[in-house]
């Protein structure tokens, strides 16, 4: 059967990516308090470059190697291995791939104590170049509260507080590991107050004082944010977004800083 | 060229909705106060009835009744017009709209008088059935704030509060007519506070301290509304609900009722 | 602390349902082949109605029947038992749940065998009323193949398709189950063609003339499944959609049936 | 009223971007052959930086100044007179905005000549840095057909093919023009086939054969677009990706090329 794919190319372009997006499939990523790690859903997108000379990729290799990872206990020291393996499957120069998944983590309800279960949106995120470097980018999504100041400043009682998007992307060298679980408590940390899935009503007073004592706007967040991720000597990259769906307004605000070290 | 569309089909099963979705479309509305109009991003779905003997229906009909409109000035009494030609165009028992659309309103600050504009996601939606009787129904989704009467009572100072969005759908006699601009306004009075584009400092105190005076669960916006809607003569069914994007949750409370009088 | 949600609403507006939304929580459900069952990544709708009398419902009890039953490997009977737990703790005379899930199958190549995954949005949703009637529903959309006949009918080569969605919700007897292995089976087997996740090039061949030898308009695929869920005796409702994202138009063709039998 | 945005700031950390998301306005954009333009619905993101010594930026004034441009008919040259009225009213060093917009063309079927209206997802994306140098982008989506070369190939009759979105940003100078109407002829002219609202039985047959004849991967029509865009002169930047819904898969296949001329 004829190779369309392998058929010469003449227009003389390279292609920077070629790949497949919102390939769905059930991964298993190691927890910071759990070797056995957690079945996630996750969304992939995964691309090699493609040499000027080949009319096209071979796709259905990219989920070949997916598949092989299936069943392993994902770190993010795995993502390069992914890659060198796509790297060589599809004889390509270099590789990317981003892993979009849902993060559970058990939190514990601020004064009763009780236990449920946070959803984060995270990604593990990848990339091998043609001098084979690798660079690896960790994501997550932390929805937090902020109350705001100037709200709470000018009006006799009360403060408009709404929930809260905070992204962090960061990299690090790769001798070092950094936890999304220790990613999320730093985001949690520069809040008006932490998020829960189940409160009681004594958390809920808890929440309440805790957010009107401690007023963010979203540059406060940002501000916070970046001076913990500035004297963090790991990591050598980040990039911050913090989006507030703010109560008053159909519209929302938003902070956002990019730093390479 | 052959019509497979009018092909016999043996399956003898008649078809209760054949149609399009997603067909976008700028159409123009008219206003309460603007015979002239408002030219709105409009996304439609269409469909008919299909009697057991015909394999398919001829779907690009759809766009031509839909594109006779386009032009004119469009008050809800027009749905029924364009039901009739669909109706008559594809040769259909009965026939299906929605028109989704984005629809704005200039409002003014509460206190500064500034005004700029509010969008709300409205609908028309209508059907005639097999023996012409024809039903309408007005949607519209409006952004409010909600503040929570048990976090106020609680906790020593301040209240979590969120924006929210009350979706409010309603059928009335056709010999009847209700704008837009009162069933946004309805929605809006049973709120803790409203919600506006551009607010200056004053106008932020004011929404602040109108919201924190004016606590509201979910069951409270929708039993404020329910007693207005049952309150009103001409509306003849409800459907309502609110979803509050709570502040200390990912996750969101509502409150949903459905009336036939 | 004082219980406001508890305190007496003079309103007299009973509210049919009120509840919580968007909760995120990961869940274990009973596979057809494999009784160890799949953990999904699921979003849950719970609702109670709530008595004239009372202010409001205390939302935190829905995410504390839920953990309930994090651990427990789910078959859609266990739905009555959330529910019945749900209007016990929470006091209410109905309840209603609706838990959207990521559900994962392996599926084979049609040629070369190879395995992969395929992922589809389910869903459990069951109510039980004041007279403690338990009515379930099982919910699932297959993304298929439809290829046009009209296209390949007056074309002289090829014939346009595209990716559709096949919705499938259905009701049964309460001592019968309905396996969701099997009601996807159902639904791919009124495609032009099923969807693979991967696909070497020999299975690319079969699927391609597959689905040219099989043409299907969206009334056609309708007609296909109505006719298999007219001929079981253990559905008792049925209510079907699809939808398909046409290759040759920016919008969607759909079809529409309900059946109470 | 105490103005808390202008308290000092002590953390000492300038911020790139500080702002207002979803921001939905109508606005009147001029089309090529229309200078009367076109109503259009838009989402605007607008920020300026921040300097470390203001807690934070007041964020209505962003507002206020789009509220200035609702009544002019706006070309993309009007993006750097408001990113400058931004930067003059928020006393930022630099500023950024960005309007998303759903922009309608008027299309005529290939063979039967009916006219119908493509909506087309636009933006408009500008920025001012602190040296007051302006760089303008101009982006759209547009949605074509794509055919599977191999899958045309290996099979004996029939070809899969799908709807596909081809996103492509440009920049240029500021003395030269590029209406968004010629961006997307260029996009539409890369594709298998183009895709219309509005399709006749002589049309279908027109746009299906169009498509058989002239297969296309994603790597073909990435760089059918990037030969064009490299010998256009007055183009200095282009991003370009195109993303296909493939039928035969639940996932998609893309292709994607970044270029500074």
């Amino acid at each position: 059967m004829i190779d369309v794919q392998n058929q010469k190319d003449k227009r003389n372009i390279p292609i920077q990516r070629v790949g497949v997006k919102g390939v769905e499939i059930p991964l298993r990523i190691e927890k910071k308090d759990d070797k056995e790690g957690l079945i996630v859903y996750c969304r992939a997108t995964m691309s090699v470059s493609l040499p000027s000379c080949f009319r096209g990729t071979h796709m259905s290799r990219f989920i070949e190697v997916l598949n092989d990872y299936k069943e392993k206990c994902l770190l993010s020291s795995d993502i390069e291995k992914i890659l060198f393996n796509v790297k060589n499957k599809l004889e390509a120069d270099s590789a990317y791939i981003k892993l979009d998944f849902k993060y559970f983590i058990e939190k514990q309800a601020p004064v009763s104590g009780y236990k449920s279960n946070m959803c984060y949106d995270c990604s593990f995120e990848g990339e091998v170049d043609e001098n084979c470097n690798f660079k690896f980018y960790l994501v997550t999504f932390v929805p937090i509260t902020t109350l705001c100041p100037c709200s709470k400043e000018i009006s006799q009682f009360g403060a408009h507080n709404q929930r809260a998007l905070l992204r962090i992307k960061v990299s690090y060298d790769n001798n070092h590991h950094i936890w999304l679980e220790d990613l999320i408590k730093l985001a949690e940390s520069c809040s008006s107050s932490e998020i829960y899935s189940l409160l009681k009503r004594e958390d809920e007073k808890f929440v309440t004082e805790t957010a009107y004592q401690n007023p963010k706007f979203v540059e406060d967040v940002i501000r916070d944010i970046v001076l913990k991720l500035d004297s963090n000597d790991i990591i050598n990259f980040y990039e911050v977004e913090v989006e507030a769906f703010e109560s008053i307004h159909n519209h929302n605000a938003f902070a956002y800083q990019k730093c390479s070290k």
